[in-house]
């Protein structure tokens, strides 16, 4: 009987003593003279299972002399190990050979920098620690999407090429299928964009928001999750060039509506995570970060805190502690004043409320007091700001107004200017950068770790 | 008790007599002195609710004037309807105004094109076509995933900037950040890609296939769902610039275990859908197309068969009927001779599988002839093809003939001819088109009418 690995592993009992079949790569092999031991994986499971082998196997002496990587079929009985290290193993009676990986194969047993391992990103996930952080990455992924609809919310892709160039969330890529060494021209001289593909410019979303928003005054419960760009040249481990974004925006929605989803949300996949990925979360805790489980621990259990901006700026001023970015009202918080709310003051997650409106988005709703607007950041031990959000103008004077003041281009923005005309509610959404949270649950601390082929400056390869 | 239309449809029983409340936009009204009617949706629910309003509200002047798509927060009590066409209506008490709509608001109680709702993309979702279509493009993109993680597949998001040009699966999109009226130069006068954004030329992806396959030896099973695109000038009912493709790559696994996967899948998300969008899918049997039931009725319930390409090119040839394209062996299958096959003669999906090799890609295996390749294609009843794969190539040397054979660049396959030296494996995958799987669903003729936002060649508003 073929089994995947995962299978055998989680049912040992069941196939105790029984015949089976396992296919997989050779992750170690030892071997004497007469009898040796393979530890074999299929790709299913994180632990793999160890196969012993000796003479009686007709080709005993090839398989011997296999290298680590090479892929075989094992035939043979599982049963009870004598050995240390394992509590069952499979005695071999046959192994078929499929390929015997050459011998230059990158990944002997010995340690590697992941900064080498980058260079190798298509062998990097059959190590321990990216085979952990790319199962997790789909398991987290799952978990999002699993929370949302089982609350009915409709899943949007909303689009990755976009003719705005204004949404002023950052540097964009340009799009472009001219000729770029006989660039059209218009009569006066300029580069003819009539000519390019979509007859206009063309650019790569920074964010599906807008758009996300318009479907939210048909459905109430939306969220689009995928892809999203910035062209910033910012080489640090915290930033790549393409990275996933997950955005819900919700009708009939407060602000406080708003910090509810987020910290259920938030708690959900953190727990279905421990719960579907035991073995990867347990190899983070002992090799990764030894302080994992109690970071998420406190996520996972604690009632997150509610301040304002203005709370958080009396308490950062009270702090004994001195800061590097001068504390006044006014100021963006920076990662400094983020953590010591968090890790310091309240030991717990914080959500900072109505920023003032000037460091913040166009969009977000204007307060009555004029100067700040209904903004949340959500602020973690460990790491700073992992959610941001607002609830959103929903007044089509002021938002035309705020377009204005930015110097935005209203005529990009009708379709959006509609949704206050006609029907307008109350609504609000939030966007939570899919790799950083990544980041944050596996304790990796470099974006291009958790990233299966990571996009950033002056690097593209794969 | 503030509820969501959908649980209060879903549990009608349980909140008889109770008093709510309920948000939402008003879909129809009609009023006459001294009371009136109003369908109510808040989105979460296909089917509104009748609103009973009357002249003991105290805003009853302002209620009764209220214009379509205006936004309100009513409160009442669930009773039984002793009118026409509901059994349950909401006997108004008290009703807030969040926004009356303009007047000028577009989606007025009458037909329209979907022509002209295109133009308005922003607020389609609001049309009873557009609702059932989004949110059955969610409940199926969800679908997939469930299905491949139930399975234990990992979801890897492969990437969307490409330095590769040369999968030869379409025209692509150029990417740059260089300033076009000003691109640098080397000094052999060339533009200077060292300059830009990531120090060579840069694409969007048309596959995530080669990058997955590469996760595929490290998982076993895998997939990737994600955007795609293609920069082609087709201005037809079924190209998009911009879609997304749902691309499984399995290890250890043969054409006939592809097959059975690709079997199981579509059984398994059509059926998901169905039970999980049942208003919509009556309302697309109904008011879309009145056999699509019918068809997938054949899709969940029948074994689709399996013939080789040499088989359906001696049916082709026998079949009583006139093809446009002449049928003989070696030609690429046309959509009339793909129909012919599953409409006509198997009435029911076909499998054809061992394609000629130069119709196929490089990547696909060589059959022991040397002349046939390890493809498939799923035939549908009223589509055509709907799902391509094969066995991958993975011998070394052969896929490396193949790649100087097609005059691609040996350099840029470096990282997936490793995968044939390491421990290679038999491995398969295929590709589905997720907006032409939605189109076969929902009956939806125009690829326009299921992606959010479509983008198309000259078209790229919102």
């Amino acid at each position: 009987m073929l089994l995947e690995l995962r299978e055998l592993q989680l049912n040992t009992e069941k196939y105790l003593d029984k015949e089976i079949e396992l296919n997989g790569w050779i992750k170690k092999i030892r071997s004497q003279k007469n009898f040796g031991f393979i530890e074999l994986n299929d790709g299913t499971f994180f632990n793999g299972i160890q196969i012993v082998i000796d003479d009686t196997l007709p080709n005993f002496e090839e398989i011997s002399k296999l290298t680590i990587s090479s892929s075989i079929k094992v035939y043979g009985k599982l049963v009870k190990s004598e050995g240390k290290g394992q509590d069952y193993e499979i005695k071999a009676d046959k192994v078929e050979v499929y390929d015997k990986s050459d011998s230059d194969y990158p990944l002997q047993n010995k340690r590697h920098t992941f900064e080498f391992l980058r260079t190798i990103a298509h062998l990097r996930p059959r190590t321990n620690t990216f085979f952990a952080v790319f199962r997790v990455r789909s398991i987290l992924a799952y978990a999002i999407h699993k929370f949302f609809q089982e609350k009915n919310f409709v899943y949007v892709q909303t689009p990755i090429i976009t003719g705005s160039d204004a949404e002023g969330a950052g540097e964009m890529f340009r799009l472009t299928t001219l000729d770029l060494e006989k660039l059209p021209r218009t009569e006066k001289g300029d580069i003819d964009f009539k000519q390019d593909f979509f007859g206009k410019e063309s650019n790569l979303t920074v964010s599906g928001q807008l758009n996300v928003e318009t479907f939210c005054t048909a459905f109430k419960n939306t969220y689009t999750f995928g892809p999203t760009f910035r062209a910033e040249n910012s080489n640090t481990p915290k930033h790549a060039a393409e990275f996933w974004m997950m955005e819900p925006e919700i009708a009939f929605a407060d602000l406080d509506v708003n910090m509810d989803v987020i910290e259920e949300m938030i708690k959900y996949i953190v727990k279905y995570v421990m719960e579907h990925a035991k073995e990867e979360m347990e190899f983070f805790n002992k090799f990764i970060d030894k302080e994992l489980f109690e970071r998420l621990d406190v996520l996972m259990n604690s009632g997150f805190e509610r301040i304002t901006y203005t709370e958080a700026i009396e308490i950062l001023k009270n702090a004994k502690q001195d800061f590097e970015y001068k504390v006044e009202w006014g100021i963006d918080l920076q990662t400094e004043h983020e953590r010591y709310l968090a890790e310091k003051h309240f030991k717990k997650p914080v959500f900072v409320t109505d920023y003032p409106k000037d460091i913040k988005a166009f969009y977000m709703k204007l307060n009555k007091d004029r100067k700040t607007v209904r903004a949340v950041d959500l602020l973690a031990p460990g790491i700073g700001e992992i959610v941001g959000g607002s609830q959103r103008e929903d007044n089509y004077d002021v938002l035309l107004d705020k377009i204005n003041q930015m110097g935005l281009n209203e005529q990009d923005y009708w379709w959006y200017l509609d949704l206050r005309k006609y029907g307008s509610v109350p609504h609000s959404g939030f966007g939570l950068g899919f790799d950083r949270i990544l980041m944050y649950i596996t304790g990796m601390t470099n974006i291009r770790d958790v990233i299966p082929f990571p996009r950033t400056t002056k690097n593209l390869e794969f």
